[in-house]
């Protein structure tokens, strides 16, 4: 009887909503998890700073000293604290003991995923992170795994369930950031200080956990370029539905292949347009996707919840339940794959398009300075719209791709030139043939 | 070096599309594999049955002695045959011999399944299988392994992209059965023999694949019910079409609970009326979608291509990566999981709801005639719409859940009321609240 083997023993680092659902789903589902996993599973400690604080948790697992169940008996353990420290001293400690490990923390990670994937095969253990990256969606396993002999060429996701729910609801509404902050700060879908999410750097480190397992290159935050969602106004939401596209906050990660066939590596956060045929255009609210292209496989998307204690507890369990079978049977999962090591991309020579939205003024020759200036930067221009008269003059610029930096300076320039009121809009362009 | 250890050997039985893109990729990408698997992936025999009708893989890989390369030195066996047999013997005999075993091969699983994952089981080598549901899209991995620690309650996928392709096409031109399936033949998109696709026998083998592995229950293609899009006309595409909803054949895994507690499992492959902002309407033309329902995960969607050479190559290299890197560090992947063993709930028994819609006589009582009817076989009515007049007046019924055998029973008396003239439409409805 699988009740009777030798149980393998968990211990939890931290007990928030995520931590509470793991040891309650445990607990009552006992003979599920033992036949999934070819041993009882049992929860042999939680550590946690007020134990006073858990009254879901039974008593006598409660303990405040982490560092002496990492030291302990545990075969396995799930690391829900967060953040750097001490989350990472605690994992490398676990790890040097044998102990495999199961965490939710992107942070982490993003900033020192190399050592601890390290510290696990030096001792011959696991270490699983599927909560990471969009909370309940099974997303990490299937690029790992399930893609291990396909070739990726973009990752391209939508990471932030706070981001994502402001922007859907600036669309649908058209209200502004700051009145939408407030309205999801009120509905408890941003924190009382949203940085993280709104700026993102939340996306951030998933964006260089995700481009490490894509490119099996190592990727740290640091290489991330990050921009967040607090410039975004009522009327860049409004020029993109005009274009029949809306604004989404992606994690792009990308193979870049120069002329020479030098390949790279692109990791980006930032708002960009993308067409509403998109399949990653009706992805609203909290939800999250991340939308694959693969040379093999072709379009592939995946679609979920990102966050929240249930779904989170969920791909926790899942870990779990793989890294105790594999203590079960002696096995383990697949190790770090850095193999490719491509270099990193910079944001100025990365190939973007711009869509650039001005009030000019009204008169004869505008669009031809206004073209010009994109010629003298090399920048192709793909789509022209010119709107209104008198005050209401618009034009509408959407562009071929080109470097980065060159469509910024292009920007930069036509803010000067005098024919141009103002920038009224400037956004990325993602998602469609250039 | 990773390439000077011992290489693994992988002999390929059947070798059409599919199996030269595999052949091709693993030639062409020498380095990439060995560094994914820990050692060079060598194809050391291609079985077919017509050597010189082979021109792309090398000549002294071919044979056309599918035996001797399951008896010989081979690691891996890829079974790209199809069908049930010589495959089922071929495979049994590989499995025997101690060599793992990666299959694409549906119908083969969802009728032997359980023998073979009983001989994998018995002889300590894997038996993988992604490509066989879904083709490219990594699902049976996140089932099987990503969400081990959840609860499935349901999963409702679009399997089938030949039916998707002539749904899709009924939809947004109008056009009926018949014309569409022509014109699906002409462009590639469906067999000279349909029958497989349309009338619903393919997607009934993935179903009973989603079924085992969602419910850790043996389901297996007799356990389906079946029906297929043949008898769909314009007429039921119009009528989905006024309520806001669109035709999709699916297939259904879904764990039914009984007042008293009982669970069973309803595997089934229909068509259905699904509302047009639930995430699988957007799935069109020969895509596929499978939507999962689980307790603490919530709601998962999973796109992308569902046949043709390069994807489904991109699904078995993954597998056979997985099952070579266990060779390599003799790791073991996941077994069969049938602890749970509920029993098959029979359609008959299964609650689904219908859109019903009648051309009926236009003359006082007629609803009355009907709604009498429904309540006398105990079924609930959630819409009803009385449209038109004289020679043009309809009444469209949806209906509450209630039994399937007690809402045919109804439709079927419905039919004999002298005040209904024609039974214009009959769908179930899916994807939404009852």
């Amino acid at each position: 009887m699988i009740e009777d083997r030798e149980p393998i023993r968990v211990a939890l680092l931290g007990c928030g909503t995520v931590g509470t659902e793991v040891v309650r789903l445990l607990q009552e589902h006992p003979t599920e998890y033992a036949a999934r996993t070819g041993a009882p599973v049992r929860v042999t400690g939680v550590a946690v700073r007020r134990p006073h604080k858990h009254p879901d948790v039974p008593e006598q697992l409660l303990t405040t000293d982490a560092a002496a169940l990492v030291e302990g008996s545990a075969d396995v353990i799930v690391e829900l604290i967060g953040g750097i420290e001490p989350a990472r001293s605690l994992l490398l400690a676990a790890l040097r003991a044998g102990k495999s490990v199961v965490t939710a923390n992107k942070a982490l990670l993003a900033e020192h995923g190399s050592e601890l994937y390290a510290a696990a095969d030096a001792n011959g253990v696991d270490i699983y992170f599927e909560a990471a990256v969009a909370g309940a969606i099974p997303l990490l396993r299937p690029l790992r795994e399930s893609l291990a002999g396909d070739r990726i060429n973009r990752v391209t996701g939508i990471v932030n369930g706070t981001s994502n729910y402001i922007l859907s609801a600036m669309d649908s509404t058209g209200a502004g950031y700051e009145e939408t902050l407030e309205e999801a700060n009120r509905l408890g879908y941003a924190e009382a200080d949203p940085t993280a999410d709104v700026d993102g750097f939340d996306a951030a480190s998933k964006a260089a956990i995700l481009a490490s397992l894509a490119f099996h290159t190592r990727v740290g935050a640091g290489d991330v370029h990050r921009e967040g969602i607090s410039g975004i106004g009522a009327g860049d939401i409004e020029a993109a539905r005009s274009l029949n596209r809306t604004v989404k906050l992606l994690a792009i990660c990308e193979r870049v292949i120069d002329e020479d066939g030098t390949e790279s590596v692109s990791a980006r956060v930032h708002p960009a347009m993308i067409p509403r045929d998109h399949p990653l255009a009706g992805v609203g609210g909290a939800f999250n996707a991340v939308f694959v292209e693969a040379e093999s496989a072709g379009q592939l998307m995946f679609y979920g919840q990102g966050a929240g204690g249930a779904p989170t507890a969920s791909a926790v369990l899942g870990d779990l339940v793989a890294a105790a079978r594999n203590v079960v049977v002696s096995g383990k999962g697949p190790r770090e794959s850095a193999h490719a090591q491509l270099p990193a991309r910079a944001m100025d020579w990365t190939p973007t398009r711009y869509h650039i939205s001005l009030d000019v003024a009204d008169r004869p020759g505008v669009l031809s300075q206004v073209a010009a200036t994109f010629n003298e930067h090399d920048v192709s221009i793909s789509v022209v719209r010119q709107q209104g008269r008198g005050a209401d003059a618009s034009l509408v610029v959407v562009t071929h791709t080109a470097a980065d930096s060159a469509l910024r300076a292009t920007v930069e320039q036509i803010a000067r030139l005098s024919s141009v009121n103002e920038v009224a809009s400037v956004m990325r362009v993602e998602g469609e043939q250039s």
